[in-house]
């Protein structure tokens, strides 16, 4: 029986000697690896912070102490110490643990997160409530630099060093997010490792303070002094926390006496940590693409065993369509907020450097210095997942539509993401785009029409233009970018015309759903009409009025918000129009969808082939009778 | 004839002498001191940087020279400068000159704004278009001390000292924004204003090095060391800019001189600019309620001259009302993100201190500090305008509402917001409300109502509950809190019964205005049910299946875009319940809405009382053909 087997919560390492807490490090890495080799995820995180999160259930009391993970894609290493081994098998699959931490699946997952950045934050609350209440736990943030280019990570410092709270924030610095940083602040953190000065007489100021508590004011001025003048420290300190490090992330020993002195203190304080992502994973450490790891691949050499998915997946077919693009239109650049990879834009990276924009971690910043550029007759395309433009509601709102500036957002990961969860769901972006006035919202029915949209969205100069597309493989083989015209602005396409009266209005990924949908109930007897609903705002006034002469019934379909997505708004002008005709909605209810394979939550929905072409037929049954 | 009567453009002031400029100065503030008090708008701010407004119009070649100024409070002594000075009397009125900046208003406005912290993106995004297109203008951001609380300006700032590029931020440091400031970022400004050695050491290292450029590393190595050892300029050095400063924002020679120098460098710097806002006013300089005047008060003494609503806002309602609730609930705590004097806070500060969190412009953190909060058993009111809760939409699902943590959302200025026009308007919060899971929706008909809503969100305790109310007064007296029960969850409340199958569903402000119609159309002869919809999600399923019964027609009506909010909400549900009945949804169109009363928005949006009652007529009278 291994060390790790005999852990049941973190009170079980609390007994263990170091050297048994390095073996269970090594223990940990080698139950990760083999575990990801399976499940996929997030393993380059937790491979690095496996001793980061030995140090802190030892030195810290949890649950009672509150330890809040900024992201949870670290988390792995948390779970197999707070009582989900034996679960971990389970990983990012139905009804298993999430790839995420979540509030609802252990004590120990105090704050729940997918998106960065949150951590400093929620731990500031966290403290002001202790304070209120009169409580004396300890709260403990951990955020990697990468979250640190985001505002939101700067909002909670700015707060937490001004409010004098009981706070530790730990900062995870392994060099790289997701992928390499991008910042003046990665540029700083970068610069304090390598000053061997600061380390040479941080070293001096250790042995000679040491553990003589109190100091006298003298040293403790030089102290400062000796700090702000050699150290990157500074910043943290000029916000109002206490720096300590830069420590290695990676030795036990120091983790844990640094973590002894620092729970010792009061106030905001920040521990700045070196680790190393992908630690111990076989085929190497520093590469982007271990950030998350597909099912199946070989946990003795890293390298992957099947493939997913026969066709590229939407994010490739438009990474390469913009990267053709951008040859032919000097004015167009791209720009992602830290995922190249992600987003498929690292082509763009490669093929067009000058012209292309990672920000970093900072979807606000990503849009409003979209707008900036506008303003100068540049035509920015920012490809950013539907979930991480929630960030930037207000400036695609404020700096972009409301002055009518000419910004492309492509929305990856629209619609039902599968496994990674209600964190990043992409169901909200039909709601809040439809809402904002200006804005042109597309979805595109396969890879070729998202490379005709994004064709009609380069050339449309009047306002901001929005596609959104799926974490799915494109359906179609696609073409060129050169042989691929701009599909006409605000047109829909009639795919099937059906004689009984019975007309589906599809969205983006639904429409081959529909289809499919629609061959079943032909089978059936029952022809119906399938419309492309391309261009969800404006819709499409000719062929919608040309539809509600000899048709009775509309079903809108799609993959987002059933509450008031596309289905919602196309009733009140069906209704403006002919009041006759009916609209019924489909589309994703309107509760949290956790965890599932893609399709599976597809089914769940009703919004698969076989569960439209049920709704449909019932529909049409009822409508029969009543009539 | 004055100076200022002869500036045409900016490049009338290019040939002035200096004491010609700080005539000029003089002449601009009576002016603004003069128009502000017929027109109200924001005084302070503008009163604040006149000086700075006419140095950087002198050194920088505008309109080629790009500025770049942040919110636009501080906008009016650049519209004097700018051809507008003839038209400053129409500031806030219809068809007038905007309170902000704004770009179809003058080729002087390159980016304009409502919201703050926009600047430093937009300037970066301008700078990289002029870049790429091998121009070389300058791009001058003026951004306020209190806007660097916002992590957008971080992300700008991140960006903007790695990038390299050739970008100018002036830091308007008048060490209090709307209100005083919050923040670490705030302490440590008003170190470095006060920090005597440092002034001297740069005294005298400016009479050293001057302009014997170039300097010789070891000077220049000397004065790097010196200022991050001294200097709060550390911080923006260590983020990448060069920082100059802190220099009098009311001494033209200084102004002028450094600007002279700042302009002839490259790469990304920042001047740090110390302002008094205010300054001039007759009444003095430093008080809150100086950032924005309502029309009407004597110039020269400042007082208000009338009192413009017999009822209090709801504004004051709220905060009053919140207090008090406070004062029974102890676990209630009350957050603002800058405007407790906005939202009717200020109030809560000084009955509840330990219990108010001011957190500074930040309205993500805000809201995830609330989150970590409500984990620990905490009550958090949030009170944030509708506009400004769209910075933090990503906060509200994915920290709040994807774990049903119970936080309030106080959200004032929903609706139409009159003269502050539209980047103020909050039109959009009841779509992007409705479409998250967990999240209850309400409004309330009125004063008495808010506050029994309030009270029936903080005893709701399973997930978060958002309140919207208007930029207006209330319509009722209200009594005090302890008398006022909670408003039943989820619960409509039937107001008028008519005979005639018309039913007028109604959302807050629209209560009493369908009201109104209803009484008119009585006086034709068709007698109309009017319902206060005061919970719009979830509706009210009792209430709404036996309006079914016996009503043919249902109008909903709503202050907030009518395009996916509450009457598209609503259809969807009333045609799976009872497809027979038809829905007709009013609210405000999908455009942009510009400054006029608010009362002149209701109208030309038809939603007045006079506007629904027309359109239910109208919509009885087809029926009546058509059946």
């Amino acid at each position: 029986m291994t060390i790790l087997d005999r852990i049941r919560s973190p009170a079980d390492i609390r007994g263990l000697t170091r050297p048994e807490l390095r073996t269970l490090a090594d223990e940990m890495r080698a139950r990760l690896i083999d575990i990801c080799s399976r499940t996929g995820g997030h393993i380059g995180a937790g491979l690095g912070v496996v001793e980061l999160t030995i140090a802190l259930h030892f030195v810290f009391d949890t649950p009672t102490d509150q330890l809040v993970w900024d992201v949870g894609h670290q988390g792995y290493p948390h779970k197999l110490l707070t009582g989900r081994n034996g679960r971990m098998e389970t990983l990012r699959t139905e009804g298993g643990l999430s790839g995420f931490l979540k509030r609802s699946e252990s004590e120990y997952d105090t704050f729940g997160a997918g998106h960065a950045a949150t951590s400093i934050s929620a731990a500031l609350g966290m403290a002001a409530a202790r304070d209120l209440q009169g409580d004396d736990y300890k709260v403990v943030a951990i955020i990697g630099d990468g979250s640190l280019s985001s505002g939101l990570a700067y909002e909670g410092l700015n707060n937490t060093g001004h409010s004098d709270r009981d706070v530790v924030v730990v900062l995870n610095d392994n060099e790289m997010s997701i992928a390499p940083n991008v910042g003046a602040m990665h540029r700083y953190l970068s610069q304090v490792q390598r000053n061997p000065i600061y380390n040479r007489v941080r070293d001096k100021i250790g042995a000679l303070v040491g553990s003589h508590e109190p100091l006298n004011t003298l040293v403790r001025k030089w102290e400062e002094s000796v700090k702000s003048f050699l150290t990157p420290g500074v910043l943290f300190e000029e916000l109002g926390l206490r720096y300590f490090g830069p420590i290695d992330g990676h030795d036990i020993d120091v983790l844990l006496d640094t973590f002894e002195v620092v729970r010792q203190r009061g106030g905001p304080r920040l521990v700045h940590v070196i680790t190393q992502k992908g630690r111990g994973f076989p085929a190497g450490e520093h590469v982007e693409k271990w950030h998350a790891l597909p099912p199946g691949h070989d946990p003795s050499t890293g390298k992957q065993l099947t493939r997913s998915t026969a066709n590229p997946a939407y994010t490739a077919v438009f990474g390469k369509g913009l990267s053709e693009l951008m040859s032919e239109y000097a004015e167009v650049v791209a720009i992602t907020a830290a995922m190249p990879s992600g987003t498929g834009t690292g082509v763009v990276a490669l093929a067009h450097p000058s012209r292309f924009f990672d920000v970093g971690i900072a979807e606000g910043h990503a849009v409003t210095f979209a707008a900036g550029m506008a303003t100068r007759g540049v035509r920015p395309v920012a490809a950013i997942y539907s979930t991480f433009l929630q960030r930037a509601y207000d400036n695609l709102i404020h700096d972009v539509a409301l002055q009518s500036l000419p910004v492309v957002f492509a929305m990856d990961r629209a619609g039902l993401v599968g496994e990674d969860g209600e964190t990043h769901m992409g169901l909200y972006d039909i709601a809040y785009m439809l809402a904002v006035p200006n804005m042109t919202v597309t979805a595109p029915k396969d890879g070729t029409e998202l490379l005709a949209l994004l064709r009609a969205a380069v050339q449309h100069v009047s306002g901001p233009f929005c596609l959104r597309y799926p974490r799915a493989a494109a359906p179609d083989l696609v073409p060129p970018m050169a042989e691929i015209p701009a599909t006409p602005y605000g047109t829909w396409e009639v795919l099937r015309r059906g004689g009984d009266g019975v007309a589906i209005l599809a969205v983006g990924t639904m429409v081959n759903e529909s289809l499919s949908a629609a061959d079943a109930l032909g089978t059936e007897g029952l022809d119906v009409t399938v419309v492309n609903c391309r261009f969800l705002k404006p819709y499409d006034e000719v062929t919608l009025a040309a539809l509600l002469v000899g048709h009775k019934l509309v079903v809108t379909v799609e993959e987002g918000t059933v509450l008031n997505g596309f289905g919602a708004y196309l009733a009140r002008i069906v209704e403006s129009q002919e009041p006759s005709v009916r609209v019924v909605a489909l589309g994703v209810p309107d509760r949290i969808i956790v965890s599932a394979s893609r399709s599976r939550q597809l089914a769940s929905c009703g919004i698969d082939a076989s569960g439209i072409a049920a709704r449909v037929r019932a529909l049409h049954e009822s409508e029969a009778i009543a009539g």
